[in-house]
């Protein structure tokens, strides 16, 4: 499959670094960013995703939300305009299971296929090839993208269809944010205490978790009330706890703890805090309990 | 120390397996329990706690809750009358950081120390030498208790005073049930957006927490709605949750996602699951959703 | 002022006794609904709500929600396509802000006003001219409209702009769901208490709100646990508790007893009662509680 | 009845004006409290409850919170010891149900009644004889007590057994905590769009409330952020809650609302707020949506 061309739209943080990996991996790369100038050395910049969606078999959308991403899809000089018969758009942002069907339904339209492969991990596991990808959609499209994958994560979890394969990511930020959130609560609580947040967290993340580095990464970053810089930003976090409330509203499904969490992003987000990490969330538990912000 | 004398009281699901392990390891066991007939093979049986406690340099208490623990250190009988002068107390127990506070005081108005040293692991864990156990009070006092822990467990983590300790199990055990309650809103919503619960369990175990055990196995009996038989039961969780919101309201702090924790253990409670592992909080959210309690 | 047209789109529940209201006032109503034959008698029934503005000073809207208000006001055949420069336009439903202020800048840039208006009272309050109405927009636009509220209402209460407005209205309907909750959880708790919950409603009623109708009313119909039929339906309800969360989540506003009662409006939804009064969130804390939804 | 021996317990904000009230309707009024001094003229002062409760067939208590009226009741030197047979202690404070019980149980055994007879209205009420009161207990005790239900109140509200009335009190202070929590979101949000929030009480409080006193009084205070003095202080408001909720869990009832507003007293509390109003909660609303705790 080396060399086979692939069309990549949005290149942001995590995007420019899986259009790289994709270059090194020896794939033909035709790159589209809002603004230009973003693509990585040896891909070629195109003017429009339908530019950049031209000749390829499989074009790839890594963008910031649900109004991008379907304006890039389905906008004027959009990916389904240019994509060839049969082709696959597979679309790794994290966006709502609502537009993740509406955009399978308007490929089917136009004889292509909606592969939705949301991705686990941070810039710096992008840039490593360490990202987990969850991808839903039609099992041959899924298939076929291996190549693609493997040059971009280290994993693959086949979830469905594609709008499954949107929510099953939901449900993961939505774990981490529980994650955060009761890490918050129970160090206020032991600081309050006289307790030493940092010997807490080793213990527990030892004892509870192995010492699993996503759980022990948040626990040791929380007990440090350490907020900056943002690996995922607070906002950002709204973004998806709300997305996984509306989806949920939908399915009709309460979800208790996830609105708790949405309500404390929101007091974090009150103080001006969009660019901590959402990590900072605990401020919010913290400052409720009488406690600074930050140590 | 092989050989030297441990008064142990309690000797239900936990204790009794600890007990023997003490009496495998060559300590000489001097054993109570509420009831008589529960003593390990090689352990003496002994009247009441003051009399388990005589002669002993350590005795164990491992007990049902605060109640227990009060009455069976500070009751007739109990073992502040027993202890000689400069003996531990060593209470294994998860109970009150209040109550710890006041062993604490006990002792050391009759020239003994306390030290609080609740456990992580289930009965299974206590029989394979397997707890994880989380100490605090006098240092040296802590310090001469490991050959007793390196016969009961794998895993020492001192964490300061004696209520500290108890407060930092109380914190652990928050964690665990806010795990619980993540699963069982993640996995209902999955479940009725036609996604299989067991597959995105295995995949959020991987993804998220490196398939450590403890995460995994409540995600696995969560998605699986197998609640039955209790490895810790739903009372027993209650009671725990319930010990640290006490514990915050005394230090002021709130703990909302601890608040919404007991609420759904109480709902579980409501419809007489007090048998139910504490896992089965996720059948409150799932009839919340209008799921069946159980698949 | 009798014998002035007034437009009046949206001939539901509640605006067909109001546009009927308007025509025995001797108001010329021009009356324009989706379906058609709804117009009350001596209303001349028109095709669009272009139609019915023409050549009225004042047009009048009451629909169901967001969607409605922004189709027949901006969509093709349009409110703003027919209204006279200098017009009204006075929007009664119960909007987001958001969209009353999008509304605001159309017809500004129509040349002409929009007054938001939303009102308190069911349709036998509408029928009876006993609404309360909260307008909020110019100043004399809103002064011009007295007539016409007077013909409709038995109160005048100006609040602001017309976003200002729409938001006040949320607010009102939230404190009503926070009755709903409050109540709901207090009698579930008396009733498993074996007190009479009808037996406290009339005396919290009494001592708390001076037999004030409203609370009142709700008291008794959720001790009563009688849900239908609907004054206003539980899927209206979280409608506006879901815009109000969404004002709030725009303004940077925590509302976690909103996020409680939208959750436990989601529960009742999830078990079809979409029809059942809004007082029937009560049935999720009931059977939270191991009480049937209904005695 | 006038000239009849009464005893009296408890002289504090509410219970010195009570006993006021019973030496002017004509009561011989036998009076006690912890610190001597407080008397009001023309009450014959006790050394202990038993002295106070000697030779009267009614002997009232009015006193701060479980412990207290444990003690003055069962306590050396207690009511119990006092009160001649077929004699009735009529407990006016605010205690939890499971205390009632055990004072019932206790007075019947030495052949005495309890009634629990709980009051709504504050300080100035009780010196205006304005409280409304819930007795619960035997009926024909609670029949006799009317001659002195009327010197201090001007409604009774008969509510079953002696922990019903006490459970009805507890609802009914949790209904208006639950106004309160209502009052200061709303009222946060408006605040931060811009609304008066004086205006928007106004206005709502006449819409929904008919302008009822006590809610409309809530409502003008958090409106004007005016939380001091107390009326009735926060740490007394977080006891009540407290009680609900041991009872609710006694009762298995989840209250997720009551939940909500303890953590927010909690809050409040964590800011050394004690002597605040508890209309003060608002506070904590008003800091997490980035407002200043007072304008």
């Amino acid at each position: 499959m080396a060399g086979e061309t692939i069309g990549f739209c949005g290149l942001g943080q995590m995007g420019r670094p899986m259009a790289a990996n994709l270059v090194a991996a020896g794939f033909s790369v035709r790159a589209w960013n809002r603004t230009r100038g973003k693509a990585p050395e040896g891909a070629q910049e195109c003017d429009t995703p339908r530019e950049a969606a031209r000749g390829a078999r499989i074009v790839v959308s890594m963008l910031a939300d649900d109004t991008a991403v379907q304006s890039v899809t389905l906008g004027e000089g959009g990916i389904v305009g240019g994509l060839r018969e049969g082709g696959t758009h597979v679309g790794m942002s994290t966006i709502s299971p609502a537009l993740s069907q509406r955009l399978h339904e308007a490929h089917k339209a136009a004889r292509q296929h909606f592969v939705a492969a949301p991705v686990f991990g941070r810039p710096d596991a992008a840039a490593a090839r360490k990202l987990r990808i969850v991808p839903g959609g039609d099992e041959q499209a899924v298939a076929q993208c291996k190549p693609l994958f493997d040059a971009l994560g280290e994993g693959i979890f086949p979830m469905g269809t594609a709008p499954q394969a949107s929510l099953a990511k939901l449900c993961g930020n939505f774990m981490i944010a529980s994650l955060i959130e009761s890490f918050g609560e129970g160090f206020a609580l032991a600081e309050k205490a006289g307790i030493d947040p940092m010997r807490l967290s080793e213990t527990l993340s030892r004892i509870l978790f192995a010492d699993a580095p996503l759980p022990k990464g948040y626990a040791n970053r929380i007990a440090a009330t350490s907020f900056e810089p943002a690996g995922f930003a607070l906002a950002l976090g709204l973004k998806d706890i709300s997305l996984a409330l509306r989806a949920a509203e939908d399915l009709r499904v309460p979800l208790p703890l996830a609105s708790l969490i949405r309500d404390n992003l929101i007091a974090a987000l009150a103080k001006a805090r969009d660019k901590w990490d959402w990590g900072g969330l605990a401020s919010t538990v913290r400052e409720a309990a009488g406690l600074p912000a930050r140590r």
